[in-house]
């Protein structure tokens, strides 16, 4: 498996093409995905048809893309004009978007070839996908961006486009052991994703190599005027905070918080270990009295707002939603518009308090998820709650993928930077990546991946 | 002044702000433009209010966009949510734009500071705008984009967008002796732009630095799903461009049209001594046989297509049009169907035969217009013919100041490169830049701007 990063570079040079990569993964998917199940469509003709235009333009001379002839995978819950998009769920079944989501149109003008659509939970909720952890298929991969992960996992791609309400990118990531990446709030334009929460629904990456997060990260970066959410402010150049040198050895928070009680041993042993090595550059702090009350407010934000967006579908077809679904928009709908004000009263209290605190501090080293993923017989898709707090302030969110359980499955370690500097996000963990490996071979030390 | 591309770094390196750009830009303005009406509306406020967010997001550190804090203006056919777009016309007088055009939204997203709205003529066609020429107020600055050129001839702003539909960013570009470029057809997206002739309409940049054309062109580069000339592909790397070698010496190709009779004496000798200083690198060709009919096509397609487009507004405003607008409109209404076919096949084949044209030469050289502005007086904006047969092919065009009239009025060169070799048209700019600089000082070469 190589980088997408490297994939351009070769097919650029001349030392593969787009449909020598593209058939490769279509065959590794074709082995494998009967068992792993992470693809829910795979558009074999059109992916090699794209990959060959891609070749043509290689060939002719013509401009090259940032991601040209890359395989690569998205989420079913981003509409695609050539593709169903069903988001999970049989009440969708054979819904055909009329056009590409904004981010779509962006990858496939970079040149990325889209081999088709990953399984999500049932509208990106908490019911598992029938996915399988490419580590060991008795696992889960998590959810609820459970395809995108396992088939980068999996190696049958090397990027995938993933959506994060709660912990939907980082905790699969974790689980699966790839990269995750979720930028700021407002980065990536979400016109065409389906809307579950508008105030909380973001896009993210997944990859098999760290700067990759940054590749794909960049080409779907930009201004929509149509998502609310979206900012109109320059982006920061990710691919350029992957290789810069942090100006002096950045320093990192760690908060014991209140649900930390929910960290597995072997999560927390690997966590202080990782923080063992960072020596004087983590700082502890205690932060039950800023941060009571942010997991209630997100999880009343999110029932509110996907209870709301997703009436209709409820009163159409709500004998066809899954249990978890069914409960949480009767939840949502039960909740006053009191609660939701006050709860969005507390996320504005929150963004101010983390305005001018990475100031002091580079990022926040935490756990990405309570620790190895869930049995898949347990029938869940694990807690998010590790990532609650960060997706409710619109934190830029990274999981790298460097500590191994008991039981030899993947877990993550997350870093969180400032709103919108993600670029300085993703500097810092280029750093950590770097010193965590120096001491690689002490036998104290996390495993790498 | 300075070019953007420094402006940004000057911004940058803490050695200036946009505020203070900006503030002396719209001096520029209220001191000049009295006399040379270049602008309908100049949004004072809203420019200061913006130029000090970009100061602001520089000082706090946060990523810089690509014409960050760099003011600039847009034709009155781009609409703006915050400033009236009426397009040149009292028929849309007080106009108000429910949304920015995407290319405005990604201008503001790349940092840039919209001033204000330049003067075009009624629904950029050939009726004067009342916009006079920076460098001697009795001449005509051309159209459509006649206050795009001027504002930048005069040195109000770097950069300024405008649009052809024939010749109405490359003339009046050489008449006010700025640099001119049109991208490739379907390079920037149109939506939010006036629609005069879907198959024709492209958008442009004039610069009085030639880098600054490549800079602005990347910023609006983009797919435009909504767009049905805009291209799904990667777009070239205009500024690379720019500052690429030629890896040989390039050709170019030299037709001698059949409407050349319209060159003035003066414009002909000019063309001819930049032909000289190329040396061999120029072939003449005779393009009767290739080009006949071509420009008629051009004309059956334009007036065929605005007068759709603009059958709305002839039926509730006709009184309020211009003279050769409601000409216009009348007579397109009367174009047959099938005159409009054998247009359209005209171009088809024509686009057919530059396609592989341009793997023997690098650019067609070329006049930009006829000769020098046309007299205010004389009220008219030029004849746009020498740009009519690239545009009708979607073809790159640019144009570089180097000629002088003998009433010293500027005179531009044209080069057009093969479609979506944006990138290489630019390269080869360069070279022809350096080149004519080479010889600079002796007494035969054309004067250097």
């Amino acid at each position: 498996m190589t980088s997408a990063l490297q994939m351009v570079q070769m097919i650029r040079d001349g030392e593969t093409t787009s449909v020598a990569l593209v058939t490769a993964a279509l065959d590794r998917i074709a082995e494998t995905d009967a068992a792993l199940k992470a693809w829910v469509w795979v558009d074999r003709d059109g992916a090699l048809a794209q990959a060959a235009a891609m070749d043509q333009l290689r060939q002719s001379g013509r401009a090259m893309g940032a991601l040209h002839g890359v395989p690569i995978g998205l989420k079913d819950i981003i509409d695609t004009a050539d593709m169903p998009t069903e988001c999970g769920s049989v009440a969708l079944a054979g819904r055909k978007p009329e056009h590409d989501a904004i981010l779509v149109s962006r990858l496939r003008a970079a040149g990325a070839v889209i081999l088709g659509k990953t399984a999500t939970t049932p509208f990106a909720f908490m019911d598992p996908a029938a996915t399988r952890n490419p580590h060991n298929l008795e696992y889960s991969p998590g959810g609820s961006s459970a395809g995108s992960a396992a088939a980068v996992a999996a190696g049958h791609i090397p990027v995938a486009i993933g959506t994060q309400t709660n912990g939907s990118v980082i905790r699969p990531a974790s689980f699966c052991g790839v990269y995750g990446f979720k930028p700021s709030a407002g980065m990536v334009p979400r016109t065409g994703v389906l809307r579950t929460s508008e105030t909380l629904d973001q896009v993210g990456v997944f990859a098999r190599y760290y700067e990759d997060v940054a590749l794909v990260g960049d080409v779907i970066s930009e201004f929509d005027p149509a998502d609310p959410s979206s900012f109109c402010r320059p982006r920061p150049n990710l691919l350029k905070g992957v290789s810069s040198e942090p100006p002096i050895e950045p320093n990192f928070v760690w908060f014991e918080m209140p649900y930390f009680d929910k960290l597995s041993d072997d999560s927390r042993e690997g966590m202080m270990a990782v923080i063992d090595a960072l020596g004087g550059q983590v700082e502890k702090l205690d932060a039950e009295g800023s941060f009571s009350g942010l997991v209630e407010a997100q999880n009343i934000i999110q029932y509110y707002e996907i209870a709301r967006n997703l009436a209709e579908i409820r009163e159409q077809h709500n004998d066809k939603l899954s249990p978890q679904v069914a409960k949480l928009l009767a939840h949502g709908a039960t909740i006053s518009d009191e609660a939701y004000q006050e709860a969005v009263g507390l996320r504005h209290g929150a963004i101010s308090y983390f305005q001018s605190f990475f100031n002091d501090f580079d990022a926040i080293i935490t756990p990405a998820a309570p620790g190895e993923a869930p049995l898949f017989s347990d029938g869940v898709t694990g807690n998010p709650i590790f990532s609650t707090v960060w997706t409710l302030c619109g934190l830029p969110c990274l999981t790298v993928p460097v500590l191994m359980s008991k039981n030899e499955m993947p877990i993550g370690v997350q870093l969180v930077g400032g709103a919108e500097e993600d670029d300085r996000l993703l500097r810092t963990g280029s750093w950590l990546l770097a010193e965590l490996n120096k001491n690689q071979n002490e036998p104290e030390e996390p495993a790498q991946n």
